[in-house]
């Protein structure tokens, strides 16, 4: 087991429903030593590639994004969702569903903050249909710009989006693969690795 | 001028309705290098005090929060805006009016991530009305910790936050506060120094 998928075992929580809640350290409180790591294990899977811009999308993204930038030394772009009533600029525009949401989300960058220029890697906490991801991606081509490639924390791999991703020939990295999770017994697979029981702590809620 | 208010002169522009934008380095694409100079100017700041925790609010706080939290080598925690799907914990919950989106909103943290034992450094992109503060400083005390101040990286100095959160006793450290600023000449004022004529860039939106 890699650092993270450790954490998952030690601190991660299996809902009903087969969600993996995991907000003690990624997407709630955040773990600033495991978000440190998820940064460097992103340089390391991307050495020896050009990155000049590093792409998430608000909210839980940004904290990864922002310690990759650090890394790099290169600027951050969190594309938002919706609509905010201070901003009327042109925007690259794509949609996502939100399956968390249950809704349709617009997803958009302001023009002049990616260009034909721009060699971006995309970087999300989790990875589950892929629609954040699809949707990043056709903002980066809309401006003409290069995808490296798309750094993930957690892929939900029994979902479809990391296996479309990877046929359309995008490296993906995905520090954890979750091949499925159990409820009841509170047991998760990685990928190509034997069950694991979580730690649950039963005073969580 | 500080680098804030340095970097503002060079890269914000003012907006009809007394609106100053930086989307280009602080709260849409984020220039980590000024982001990385916010967080090392309040660790300087808050010298001498002891953080175990840094909270903000989604989104544009977070990465701050992450460059803080990573000096500090403690955890963050953003607290989240509205509901998810996905979450029915027990929170601490309190209301912030949004003037940026025209609505109220719930602010919640859930209450495993903030503890009667967390002295709590306060960080935010923007301090207007105060209405997130002192959401957020409601939220602290409902766990009964401590709030050991509140860094502030622009903090509108027209409007009451700031000189209500400093009446109410709190160790408010904003590193550009705005006194005033005017559309049509595109000229800010910081408190304490003369007008500012902003570099504005005709070729941005």
């Amino acid at each position: 087991m890699n650092f993270l998928e450790q954490k998952i075992i030690e601190d991660g929580v299996i809902k009903e429903g087969n969600i993996l809640k995991v907000d003690n350290f990624l997407n709630h409180q955040i773990d600033v030593d495991i978000i440190r790591q998820i940064a460097f294990e992103f340089k390391r899977r991307f050495r020896g590639k050009t990155v000049n811009k590093i792409l998430t999308i608000e909210a839980s993204g940004i904290a990864i994004a922002a310690l990759l930038g650090d890394l790099y030394d290169v600027p951050v772009v969190f594309a938002k969702k919706g609509q905010t009533a201070n901003s009327t600029d042109d925007k690259y525009v794509a949609q996502a569903y939100s399956f968390t949401h249950k809704k349709m989300n617009n997803v958009f960058v302001s023009r002049p903050y990616l260009t034909a220029n721009d060699k971006v890697l995309i970087v999300d906490d989790f990875l589950a249909d892929g629609q954040a991801s699809k949707a990043l991606i056709d903002i980066v081509h809309q401006a003409g710009g290069e995808v490296v490639g798309i750094g993930i924390a957690i892929e939900k791999g029994q979902q479809q989006g990391g296996r479309l991703l990877r046929e359309a020939g995008y490296q993906l990295e995905s520090i954890a693969i979750l091949e499925s999770m159990d409820y009841a017994t509170q047991t998760i697979v990685f990928r190509g690795q034997p069950a694991q029981s979580l730690h649950h702590k039963a005073e969580r809620p």
